[in-house]
């Protein structure tokens, strides 16, 4: 049987190992020839392939449930799933996603992007079963990184706590987050990859024992009570953690050795209760290159598979905003020593492996833990330290609570760095980052503001960083700036809450948030040609908004637009019109962003041109819009 | 000396253990006396009086930190940290607050009311230390409820990944949460408690090997790695999983000894690392009614000293929301076993407790643990179980991304009941329920509801039942209904998105939404005193919002009034106006709720009138903006 005939994974009841090992290397391939020429995520694939196939032969996916986590590590799941003739499309547009979904396929039992779900999930699907009678099996795939976060560590304790509830937790260990772990949860698993395997320690005691002079022979019963107490002792050593929480620990199994696996799996089935085992993979394996880079081969761009190379970019691209960030950070954290900068495990992502390189000293990552992060990071502002907490807008939402209360309750100067704020493109609505204006803007001594490109995000580091006396968020997008020409000298903070006039104009006021004052720009260059002049304002702050500059403007050109590239509930629109209707300043007011639905994956211009975010379709609607509203008036005058 | 003497806590240092019970015994009867005359929490605080004594013995609190996880055990400390004259002021408008506040001592090092969050800022305070190199003690003092929250397991993680890094965490273990404690991890705590102490273990088993025939009296070497071997193991056992974790494990210790817990602090702060200190304390210490009942005493309203008993009301109060929402819940529970209750350690404030009583095959406490409470959730939404997840506004906060994640994007069915929404009085800035409006509203598929009075939240319940098409939240206050008299027949649910009309009047039009209703209707009746004459929506859902019924009474009336106890910035309010300029409908609007800023406790009357929304002061504030409006229109005119 060829991979491309597997349509549904109980096809695979019933194969040897042997063919078994055949399908893992299809899977391989296709998954490299993919990911080489799409782009998207290698090494936790790779990694999983015999994980995968031997976990399906243990169950039916018809009934059975598997929940994986994060989902970037699903492409083995997905090619035996039914989308394996579809997978070229993979990333793109309309094509299959690079991360769980429900409405993807039937086998997609819970969706994912985010990390440490997967025993919630799974948790709430095993209770729903035993609740109704039913009898499924329900499987959580969790990795040793995502083990950290505690929305995991959680369910582990519920789960624990529950004997009677059947629950494989089936922990995907790699030794790695996409980054090399951190923490003491990782330090242990560990420990026990480099123990002597359980049985082998139990046996090994039972063998001590009888060697000790005039102890061998004997048979007291005290001897057997101590003989028995000591291989409990040993044995819990193995998994203790795990076993004391309630769970049967099985492992460490060998992630890549179907026939232990599969065993492993029937054994985990049978046993009842929450059950763990322990899986030791290897991150990219099957393609060296990527075993021997780990990060680097986390996630990838199209490349060249036999080098491993990517290709050289026809034209030179600006830098990105992460590097920008990073780079501007170290300047100043090698001129201010209080300066610590705060990752939850996207030391790449966020850029701070470059700080990490340059200050070691003033660099933290926490593991997947964004909710400790930013409680960490109140704690060193309580102690005069300048922490820079760098977390994705949509990963930021995990530290909701300690934003409002453990820093803006407080007023503690922590600088929140929000990259990836807005349309991220490929990885989909799990990552879109969309709601940080609405969410950030509502809690009281927090600034919240955007660049309108990297030259401005280098002001706006300085200008967070001199900030000390309450919170302050920056939010910039994914990807690369304009080539605006960044500082060298004068590295001087904006001041707070004020905006700038970019283009003047007396017909329209347009209002610019962050990513958006370019295209707002040229938008007001495509109306110029339709004749309608706007006063274009780059409003850097939503929070607090230039209302000194803004409110006079918007009575005096009576037609405002907004633009941001974020949700529009309770987004800068809405802002915008907050401060205006507060003065009684009632103009029509056009709000440009992103309407109340989810944005599925595509490119990031993709996703713009969907949602009519595109300079010239901004200026249609905005034509389109004043228009009705001057021929209205026209006819109320 | 006597306790109103002490006004810092180092004039404890050099007492002895004699003069410190004394000392605990003042602060009993102090805190006994203050709780049972104002109310306030009992049990918590009671439970740590010598752990508090006895941790400051050993500590120099002008340079030493120390951090209290929730707060509301800080009584203790507050009484020797200056409080003790104001003490009697305890939770009330401008007295000393029931939690800790960085502005209201300097003794007070980091604010709490959430749990889970003090081994984060204690670490963040550590490694600011260790950063600046300074040399202070941080001990960080956590519940054994409040470690099973996730964030505190992210902590413990890092922490124990930092051997270098010297911080005490005083585990304060009383068995509870405010209601027994759930999970594995309590249950491993229990273990510790029950098995013979550390020393003991490790002692008998010396003596059981020399009780071996034949091995007491040899000396062979392997008989001595042997029992160097079981030692070690055993010793392993008792606190294994912290010291898995990294962490020196000390204890248990009896936490109302006071010469054991100072010699143990002592050990802990020079042992150096991450020391977890295991106190044993009894919630409610020293209060015999209290030790019996010590969910009824974790928190009291004032109380008869000899009794425990409350006192009598001398009006008949309506039922509090709480209860009505409880008791709807378990009529159409009774009736729908795939409806579910969860609680986040939260049963007896939510009211599940008496779900839990009547039907505990349909309740589920998952601890504190609102993430996991609200992915578990997800889980069981997706097999067609009808979760309910009843958790504060303030505390749901915690489970911000797991909302937007796992439920709205998947737009699974999980019905969020928000209690505590709005204006919650005591409890001060920490628990209001000021930002669901605004946190809520931005996530694509989630429906945001609620009830002017308890009738109606009795309709939302079952609304939010119905509701299968996806997420649905509802929202209403602390305390009591207006007497509204409740359902007993035809529960039928109400149409999603429909507003009602309570009141015609063509000079204005107010909306209210849910606890702001009746107050704007009474607002109504005042400005009809004046001559204006105010048509009153009753919203009910913010989205999606009745547009079809509040546009054309704004363009018919063009003089709006919205009133909400939520936050102003990206709220209720910011919903209607976004929905009127959307429609090109620019009337003057004018938004009455909660500014951006921070409300401090109070009983909720008194910070509603300290924030102008009392009826009769909305009514002057909407007289004098729209006077003005109409002489600003007729000089237009």
């Amino acid at each position: 049987m060829h991979l491309s005939e597997i349509t549904h994974p109980n096809q695979l009841h019933g194969l040897s190992v042997k063919q078994l090992e055949a399908i893992a290397q299809q899977i391989r391939e296709k998954h490299l020839d993919t990911v080489s020429t799409s782009g998207g995520h290698l090494g936790p694939g790779l990694g999983v392939v015999e994980l995968t196939l031997a976990l399906y032969q243990t169950l039916d996916l018809d009934h059975d449930k598997v929940i994986w986590d994060v989902g970037h590590q699903a492409y083995p799941h997905k090619l035996i799933t039914g989308r394996y003739n579809d997978f070229a499309s993979l990333r793109q547009k309309d094509g299959v996603a690079g991360y769980l979904k429900r409405c993807e396929s039937k086998f997609d039992h819970f969706g994912a992007g985010h990390a440490s779900t997967s025993i919630s999930a799974g948790l709430g699907m095993a209770i729903a079963r035993d609740m109704q009678g039913d009898d499924y099996k329900v499987a959580s795939i969790i990795g040793d990184g995502a083990l950290t976060g505690g929305m995991a560590l959680e369910a582990i304790n519920h789960a624990g706590h529950l004997p009677d509830t059947n629950l494989v937790v089936v922990l995907n260990d790699n030794e790695m987050s996409i980054s090399p772990n951190v923490g003491a949860i990782p330090r242990y698993l560990n420990k026990i990859r480099l123990s002597p395997p359980m049985q082998f320690l139990s046996d090994n005691i039972e063998e001590q024992l009888k060697q000790i002079p005039f102890v061998g022979d004997s048979f007291s019963p005290e001897l057997d009570r101590m003989k028995e107490g000591m291989k409990r002792l040993a044995m819990s050593k193995v998994g203790a953690v795990f076993e004391e929480l309630g769970f049967t620990y099985m492992g460490p199994v060998d992630g890549h050795n179907l026939g232990e696996l599969i065993d492993t799996f029937k054994e985990a089935h049978a046993k009842g209760g929450p059950v763990l085992v322990h899986a030791v993979t290897v991150k990219g394996k099957g393609y060296e290159i990527a075993e021997k880079d780990q990060v680097g081969y986390h996630a990838q761009s199209p490349f060249n598979l036999t080098t491993g190379k990517g290709y050289p970019s026809n034209k030179p691209t600006p830098p990105k905003y992460s590097k920008v960030f990073a780079e501007t950070l170290i300047k100043l954290a090698e001129a201010n020593p209080k300066i610590v900068g705060i990752t939850a495990a996207m030391a790449t992502g966020t850029g701070l492996d470059k700080l990490q390189a340059k200050l070691p000293d003033q660099y933290i990552d926490v593991g997947i833990a964004e909710q400790h992060a930013v409680t960490l990071a109140a704690g060193l502002a309580c102690e005069g330290m300048r922490p820079v907490a760098a977390i994705y807008s949509t990963f930021l939402q995990r530290a909701y609570d300690q934003i409002v209360h453990d820093v803006c309750i407080q007023n503690l100067p922590v600088f929140f760095c929000l990259d990836r704020a807005g349309i991220v493109g490929a990885d989909g609505p799990t990552h879109q980052g969309m709601y940080d204006i609405s969410y950030l803007r509502a809690i009281p001594n927090m600034v919240v503001m955007a660049p309108k490109d990297e030259a401005e995000l280098q002001k706006m580091i300085v200008t967070g960083i001199e900030h000390t006396e309450g919170p302050i968020a920056v939010r910039y997008p994914r990807g690369s700036g304009y080539g605006a020409p960044l500082m060298e000298e004068g590295w001087e903070a904006l001041p707070i809450g004020k905006g700038e006039v970019l283009r003047q104009g007396d017909d329209l006021l347009l209002l610019g948030y962050g990513s958006m004052v370019y295209p707002t720009m040229q938008t007001a260059e495509i109306l110029s040609e339709h004749g309608v002049e706007a006063t274009v304002v780059n409003a850097r702050f939503v929070k607090p908004l230039d209302e000194a500059l803004i409110a006079p403007l918007a009575q005096k050109i009576k037609r405002v637009v907004t633009v941001e590239e974020g949700c529009l509930m309770g987004g800068f629109g809405s802002a915008v019109a907050e401060s205006l209707i507060d003065r009684d300043i009632n103009v029509p007011i056009f709000r440009l962003g992103v309407p109340d639905v989810l944005v599925d994956h595509a490119t990031a211009n993709e996703s713009k041109a969907a949602l009519g975010l595109t300079p010239s379709q901004m200026a249609e609607k905005i034509l389109k819009r004043f228009a009705l509203t001057q021929r209205e008036l026209a006819s109320m005058g």
